[in-house]
């Protein structure tokens, strides 16, 4: 049987998050109805990561296998128009040997949070990023940022529902940006905790309005209690933008 | 009475463009009723230049006038409040002298138009750029903007419904920026035809599939009559960006 390899983008607003759950919107579901409406075949897709109900992707990837083999581009554009309406694209398709797991095979994932640090609300990007209507600075939110370089036990960012073997995690990049109002994140690891991102995130913010010192991160780093870091930032800020396989 | 000039975003997917009109939705209408909910004074407000149905804004300028003093900061959140649900945002509100007029004391006026130049239909920017399957060349397309540049009869670029008392107009800057598979158009002038950014941008396409040459648009130009250019781009993937005046 042969088994493609999809990147696609969504805008997370409208799903209950990407898996596939009993009588309500999922990305899983939509693709996988599309995928069916073109080949008559019913086909799980295995995804590198589940992302939560309203948040964006811009590169995710997933994998499915096919009864018989159908040429790439046919495949995204048969699947891209079952999918309208919704707000999901297959950008890339390709065939890929039966060893690939969109998961399994994944060496580093992508998120970039965006903030918009204004106190108007949003017009043009509402549910696109969060507004953060106190001024931000974000030389000390890098500054903070840099203390969560490396392998930590990230406990303190971990969600009370994460199914994560271990709490240890390698963060390789948290690379902080500004234009004009516009703050974002660009934050990569091999592998997250469930909530992580947004997690850091929230505890960014609190540096970032000085209630907290950047030094501080350590002692919240150090506490491995979720108690002690910020709260969760909303989701409609982050996005999922690359998925890293050794070969590509 | 105290004058006052606002700046503001919004997101023109919904509305039938900025003008007031008898029983549709209109940026306009939007604005005034939120101004009388929150003052209780109904006030006409003037714009800069009216967009289209669709057609985006993130620093649209209009003024109004009230009976009785408020401060500035207090109109903003009182009239962003009653402006929600819509997408609707006041940035900026300042009082300003009675001499002062969004439209007549305008000086120049800037507009980006974005167009996503790839295959796979748009998920995140479905309704904010305009999509393009073809592969664009931005460099002939800056080529053959150049020509436009100074003053000139933009006749072939002027919509038959177009109101105003002369077809000739002074392009201050056109300027195309690609990056990744994003081009921007940004172009600047004192005042514009109807439809003539989203009419250029039409025609650029054409040069950029390498459909008519760079200098084809000396006789586009030279033919004053709109069947010479090319179709007039979507609304989705213009946005009106800034408006400046001579104090400003």
């Amino acid at each position: 049987m042969p088994r493609y390899k999809c990147t696609v983008e969504y805008d997370g607003t409208g799903f209950h998050g990407w898996q596939r759950q009993d009588e309500v919107c999922s990305v899983q579901t939509a693709i996988e109805v599309a995928i069916e409406s073109f080949c008559g075949q019913s086909a799980e897709i295995f995804t590198a990561g589940r992302t939560d109900a309203g948040v964006h992707a811009k590169g995710q990837v997933f994998h499915f296998d096919l009864q018989a083999a159908h040429e790439p581009f046919k495949i995204i554009s048969a699947v891209n128009h079952h999918l309208k309406p919704s707000p999901i694209a297959l950008l890339q398709v390709e065939e890929v040997d039966g060893e690939f797991h969109a998961r399994f095979s994944a060496i580093k994932r992508h998120y970039v949070y965006r903030i918009i640090n204004r106190r108007a609300p949003l017009a043009l990007e509402a549910n696109r990023a969060w507004q953060v209507p106190v001024d931000l600075d974000e030389k000390l939110m890098q500054e903070a940022a840099n203390f969560l370089l490396g392998t930590h036990d990230f406990t303190s960012f971990r969600d009370s529902e994460c199914q994560s073997k271990s709490p240890v995690k390698t963060m390789d990049e948290i690379r902080i940006q500004r234009t004009g109002d516009e703050i974002r994140i660009y934050i990569s690891a091999k592998s997250f905790l469930h909530h992580m991102v947004r997690n850091i995130t929230g505890t960014l913010k609190m540096v970032g309005i000085k209630k907290w010192s950047p030094e501080y991160m350590c002692n919240i780093l150090a506490a491995k209690n979720r108690s002690a870091a910020g709260p969760t930032a909303p989701a409609c800020g982050l996005y999922l933008t690359k998925i890293d396989y050794s070969d590509t």
